[in-house]
This record gives structure tokens, sequence and C-alpha cells, in this order.
């Protein structure tokens, strides 16, 4: 879509300077981007770059010039600017209309404007809400529920009996609802554990590639609104997730944990079952909570068994210092046990 | 299914305490149950908490008693509570019937009372046995061959001439049988080695979601009898695993691996080429096996690199030690380089 | 394919000892091969099993023996024996012509000679060169670039845009381009950060199954000529890697990481944003490498945070070491505070 910066800067209810008319018809970064697109600085230290670029117009954050470039003003620039690539570039559509493939239950209700692509299936008394996309492959089973404006990329498994509420996003490869890893050993074997229960996706909740979510084996998974999955995660069975949390690649989430709001984790972090994550606690990449452990509120843990970061970074601190540690035990072992007086000094 | 307590307790082979005609037709944990739905209690801190539950009907340990309640009385409860749930709760159909829309060469040959779902695709020389459940888009390469009675959720790849025994069940996404990931270094690049073993998967196996089972380079990978495996778990080329082991998610088997009966991995532990695994060792959470490295029968091993439980913990208490041994130094330095006697006890 | 060792010879320009009609029709390890099959030996301690197997021909490096056995002579017997597989053994075609139940779109533009399996979906403006082969429930978004020769197993997906070399081989599960994880925080909640760039896979390169490669987010993820991905890997937005690459499974490579190349990765590694991993360097398995750090060329590093794998170990040795420092402590106070002369030396 092709815009002026005037309607730009309206659209954003903010401030611009500079010809009114520049046009601008995509976003781009700095460095490649084409006189029409429009790129973004944060900080002084990226002026010269954008300076430099054939883009036009820059979103720029406060106190901050840029001669001879048209310039949009907000207080959150990199915000700015991803709200103005969703309005110059919409999504491309996933589907429209009903591919004549797709194999679709009498009893499913399908709302208006729904799109489902080539070779979907989507069973019995499944709901899909208005202008969810559904993509090629998708599989809805059995009285699965959508809200509206949902965007299904094709191939994602979605159990029977899982609810996605509204605009909720999930990518290809993802499965969700099924059954959770619940054994009871019995006689030398395995036996499954009734794994019954379903999975509750809030609105705005979007959902990494290959990631996958069991459903509670009793009880529910549930993932909390704006919460933010990465590609290859694990959600296990009676997880419950809060609001606007985001999990990293190939996190993994035990049994019957619960993570608060605004939880950041690091990718590639392992949380054992039965943990309690607080709100506003961030998980470092690769940790490892042990099974029954709380992460309270706000507190950044690192490293496995997971504790606090500046204890990580003292006891890693303490280990590099192991060296001189053990030099001035040989030093002080030299003195007193064998009357040895060295010269060297620390 | 609606059953009353004596049925469930001739099924079950125990005895029952309470109204004969009480009727149970699900399956609940204790909060969230319904009159009908079924409970169970472990130990006599969740007495409590089933004893305020709506559910009428309660399968319990031995010496537990609960006022109120229909009482089943098992030896394991958890486990007479999880043949209760299969038997109230069948497990509902995958596929039913062979869908119109499947690609099945002439020459697989399909047993009776197999259900395959739409868009299935099964190649020139297929086997399937008595009752196996093929799901939706699910591929059986050329030659495959599947036992009685396995399910096969919708989405499941097998590649060319892995076999299935009886009673597997294979989660949505996983991928059977790819090329290992085996290369020959030469002239600065990597060249495929042959990749044409297969895979063997025996009775009861069970496979999460998008976990990949790579096929043998020269021979084959197998997975014993009973052995469970969660989401997202890699097991690679030439692998060998025996019978009732676990496997928790994102775990990763190298190549050549052997890995004996009843084992129990944490979840994203790492077990690097050509280790020994032994019977009833236990592998913790994000452990790391070096390469060549046997676990001994029965040992817990945990860390990276994967030592005995019981020297990890005393190395980290050491660790967490060290600050004190620091002042201990500086004390003795005090006294013995620098003559000062501080009023420092410990 | 049956072939005499006199035309295997030819075929890898090396010599032969023994009859020239020994016939080979396949290749196997010494342990599981027919007579017609081909072995190979390294070292002279795997003659004894080679000697033993049925195998009348076999593969040996310079200077070894092996009496009543057919034998070619390579300098590198490994590879000889890779490219002998090879030519004895084509890959399976994944699929020949187009299958009726393929959906193309009427723009796209498929080579002579494509194989495109059941339940593709191939959409507009999609180009597919000569000879390129693409399985069942493949999906190439509009606009998507195959060069020749490749091979797309059952089940990968491609997301718009995306761009393959030639002779790319792509795994069962692998998604290619979906959105990067990239947000914006504003206002309590994340916004989208636009994932518009794309994807360029170089020739022969190789994908795992399971795999994903997000999408640049403005700029584009690459993945240089020869690399070689295991599965489960994850490769976030604005990647670069180099040519001749090896990543083994489950490795996660963070936002904007440089890679060079002749790079090797272990397992589960995880390499944080913005990294740059130089030229010939190896990350070790389970390495955790921190947020801008910078591996050196032919750097070997292992741990979390990842340090040189010397000083790992050299800290490692020492963390083994505490039990004795903490004792020499007690021994010098003893001595020094309480005057005690103890017996113990060391």
């Amino acid at each position: 879509m092709r815009r002026t910066i005037k309607e730009l800067a309206d659209f954003l209810s903010c401030e611009f300077e500079g010809d009114a008319l520049t046009p601008v018809s995509g976003v781009a970064s700095a460095a490649s981007a084409r006189p029409e697109d429009l790129i973004y600085v944060e900080s002084s230290r990226h002026l010269e770059g954008a300076s430099a670029s054939p883009a036009r117009c820059v979103v720029v954050g406060p106190g901050l010039s840029l001669r001879g470039k048209a310039v949009l003003r907000a207080a959150n620039p990199k915000f700015a600017f991803a709200r103005a690539a969703e309005w110059l570039l919409p999504a491309a559509p996933i589907a429209q209309g009903i591919h004549p493939t797709a194999v679709i239950a009498p009893s499913a209700q399908i709302a208006e404007g729904v799109g489902v692509g080539p070779f979907a299936v989507i069973e019995e008394d499944v709901q899909v809400g208005a202008a969810t996309q559904i993509g090629a492959y998708c599989f809805l089973g059995k009285g699965t529920w959508l809200g509206a404006g949902c965007r299904l990329y094709p191939r994602v498994t979605i159990y029977s009996g899982v609810r996605l509420g509204n605009y909720v996003v999930v990518h290809s490869g993802a499965v969700l609802g099924a059954d959770g890893f619940g054994y009871v050993a019995h006689a030398g074997k395995r036996w499954k554990f009734p794994q019954v229960g379903s999975v509750q996706i809030h609105d705005e909740v979007e959902i990494g590639a290959n990631t996958t979510i069991d459903r509670g084996s009793l009880d529910q998974t549930e993932i909390g609104s704006g919460t933010k999955l990465d590609n290859l995660v694990h959600v296990a069975h009676n997880v419950s997730i809060g609001e606007n949390t985001v999990i990293a690649a190939q996190t993994g989430i035990s049994g019957s944990v619960v993570v608060g709001k605004n939880v950041a984790f690091g990718g590639q972090a392992g949380i054992a079952d039965h943990c309690v994550i607080e709100d506003d606690s961030a998980i470092g990449a690769q940790a490892g909570v042990l099974p029954g452990k709380t992460v309270r509120k706000g507190q950044m843990v690192w490293g496995t068994p997971a504790r606090d970061l500046d204890k990580f970074k003292e006891q890693y601190a303490r280990l590099t210092r192991l060296p001189k540690l053990e030099e001035k035990v040989k030093n002080l072992e030299n003195r007193v046990i064998h009357g040895l007086i060295t010269g060297i000094d620390h």
C-alpha cells in the first residue's frame, strides 16, 4: 500500500517534519531500504546509518534530528515502525474461501469470512469464528473451538476439544492437545494415566513452528492472552501460563508448572514439574529450575540448578578465581608447614 | 460409558464399600469432578480434597478411610484409576473405515478393521495389521510394516522400510526413519555417509508429538517394547533402546548409543555418541553424557559433564561454600603473612 | 545395482586386488553384510571384524592387508565407501510425475522432470527447477523459488518467498520461513515487529526433520552452500550461516547471529543473539554462548557460559580438587590458629 508521510503520521497520531507528500510504501532496515521504505532510529548511534540510507522517511525518537529526511517523531519509534509496517504491508491471507478439497464435517459451524485451505480437515462439532484463516493441511479435531480472526498457517494439528480464543496465530507444524506424558508404573510396565483434559489458548497468543502444547491429564493446560511462544517449545500437561509472557525457542515446561504474567524465558530453558514461576520474573537461556521450586516475582535466575542471576555471577567469578586461591594456599603451606618464605606477593 | 461401582470393582478385581449401584461415568481430579466422576487418593494428605469433592466414588489406597463416599480399595490406587479411566472412557477412534481421499497403493496389504483417515498416503508393499488406525495426512513410505492395534494420530511421517510392532502409538508430527546425520569430510566438503538402515519399533511403544527417530546408517535403530518417548525427542541413527524406558521431552540421543531397560531420562538431557546407558539408570534433566561414556546399572547422573548425582550435589555444595573458604584463606594470610590476629571466628 | 569390483574401482579411480569379476550389489556393516555387500575398514583394529564378515569385497586404507577378500584401496576408505554406496544404491525417488491430487497454481513454473507427490500444494508464482522432487504434503508458498535437483521429503512447509538453491535436501516436518520471534513491548503488551524478510538456502544444504528456519525480520536469513543441519534445529531470524558448517540436533541459533564456514556445532548448543561464530570453530554440545560474544576462528568452546575448552577442563579439574583444597585450609587453620600439628601429609 502506498501512503504519504502525512497519512502515516495521522495513522500513528504523531508529528512529522518534511514534505507532507513524501511517499512510503514499505519498511526495511537502513542498509537494505529503497527510497519509499520506512526505516527507524532508536538511538543516536544509528543516525549515521539512517542518514546514509536511500530511505526518504525515518521514524525517530525524541531529541534526534536527521537532515535531508522526512521524519516521523514517536515516543517509541520501534513501536511506531511496527504499527506502520502492519498498516503498509497487511499480512497476506493464508486461505480465502473454502477450498474444494477441504473435508469439513456437516456439524461443523464455520462463521462468515472464514478461509479454509486445501486438504484441511475439520471434524464434527468444530466451531470456527469470523474471519479466521485455516491453512492447508490444518486438522481441527472433533469439538475444537476457534475464535475470530485466528491465523493457522499450513499444517497445524489441533486434537479434539482444544479451544482457541480470538486473534490466535499458530505456525506450521505446531501440535495442540496431544496426550501429556503421564504414566503409572505397575508390574514393571508403564500404563497411560488418563490424558482426558483439554487445552485453552486465550486471545492474541502466538505459537511458533513445531511447538507442542499437551492437553491436561484431568484438568486443562492454559495459555494466557498475549503470550508468545517461539519455535520448538514444549508445554506439558496441566501447565498454566499467564498473560503477556514470552518463551524463546526450545524451552520446555514440565507438567503442572504455573507461570505468571510478563515472564520472559530465554531459549532452551527447562522448568521441572510443579514449579511456580511468578509474575515479571526472567528465566535465563538454558537455565534449569528444579522440581517444585518457586521463582519469585521479578527475580532473574540462571544456570542449572537455577539460582539468582547475581548469585550465579558471583559463583562463576569465584570459580575463575580458584587458581589464585590454590596458589595462596600453597604459599601458606610453604610458610607454615615447610618454613619457606617465598617472594610471591599478591 | 456408565457403570456402577460394583461393576467397576469386578473389572478391577478389588473390594468396594458403599452403595453397589453408585454410578460412575467418568474420571476427574477432585477439584473439577462432577458427582459421577471417579477420583483417587494416594496419600492421607489428599483425603481432605477428596472429601470436599462432589465425586461420589473414590479409589483409595490401603488404610485410608473416607466418610460419605463410595470407596474402591486398591493396592495401587493410581493404577486402578488409570485402568478404570481406560474402561470408562475408551479412546475415540482416530479413523474409521478407509476415507475416500486416502491414496493407497494397490500392493499395500491392509488388514481387517483398519481405519485410514483423509489424505493418508500408503505406498507400495506396505503392510498394516488388524484394527490399526491411521490418521489424516499419515504417510507410510514404501515397504513400511505396522502391527495390529497401532494408533497413528494425524500427520505422522514414516519413511520407507520402517517397522512398527503392535499397539504402538505415534503422535502428530513425529518423523520415523529420516536419514541419520552422518557425513564424511573430504576435500573441504561433507558427503553423505549411506543412511540405508532401518528403524524397528517394538510393541506398546508411545512416541510423542514432533519427535524424530532416524533410520540406521548401515544397521538399524531400535526401540524396545513398552518404551515411552515424550515430545520433541531426538533419537539418532543406530541407537538401540531397551524395554520400558521413559524419555522426557526434548532429550537427544546421539548416534550408536545403547540404552538399557527401565532407564529414566529427564527432559532436555543429551547423550553423546557411542555411550552405554545401562539398565535401571536415571539421567537427570539437562544432563550431558560425554561421548563413549557408560552410565552404570542403577546409577543416577546429573550435570554436564554428567556425573554421579551425589558427586554433583557435593561439588555444588562446595561451590556454594567457596566464599567461606576464600575468607578462611584471607584470615590465614593475615595471621601468617601480615602477623595480624583478627577477631573473626568461624 | 549389481557391479563388479573392477567397475567399482574404475568409478572410484582406485586400485583393486582380487578377482575382477567379484560382484558387489550393496553396502553394509561388517557384522550384517551379505557376500555381495561392500564393507570398509579404516584402521587395523577393524581388520578382524572385516575378515570374519561374509562380505567378499572390502575398501581398505593404505597399508592395510586383508586375506581372502577382494580389496579396493583408497586414501580415504570411508569416503570411497560413501561414494560407492551412492552409486550402487541410488536414492529412491520421492515423487515421480505430477500426482493428480496436487494443487498447483497456474502461475507456478515447474521445470522438466520435476516430481510432485500426492496432496502437495504449490502456490502462485512458485518456480521449481529441473528434476527437483517434492514429496506428499509439501507446501510451497507464494513466490518460493527452488533450484534443480532438490529433494523435499513428504511434509515440508515453505512459507512465501523463500529461496532454495540446487541439490538442497529437506526432511519431513521442516518449516522454512515462519515468522521470526520479534516483538516490541508497549503498554504492557507485545506487538509483532515486522517479519517481512526472507530465507535464502544455498546449494547442497541438507535440513533435518522438524527443523525450523525463520525468515528475516527486515533482511534475510541465509544458509551457505554445503551446510548440514540435523533434526529439531532452530535457526532464528536474520541469522547468517556460512558454507560447509554442520549443526547437530536440537541446537538453537538466536536472532542475527553470524556463523562462519566449516563450523561444527554439537547437539543442544545454544547461541544467544548477535554472536559471531568465526570460521573453523567448534561449539561443544550443550554449550551456551552469551549474547553478543565472539567465538574466534578455530576456537573450541564448551559449557555455559561458553569458554575455551581448555579453560573449561581446567576449571572443572579445579572443581574436583576442591575437597583437597578445603582439607589443606583446615590443616593450616589447625596449625596456625589452634596450634595443632596433624599428621596429615599431602
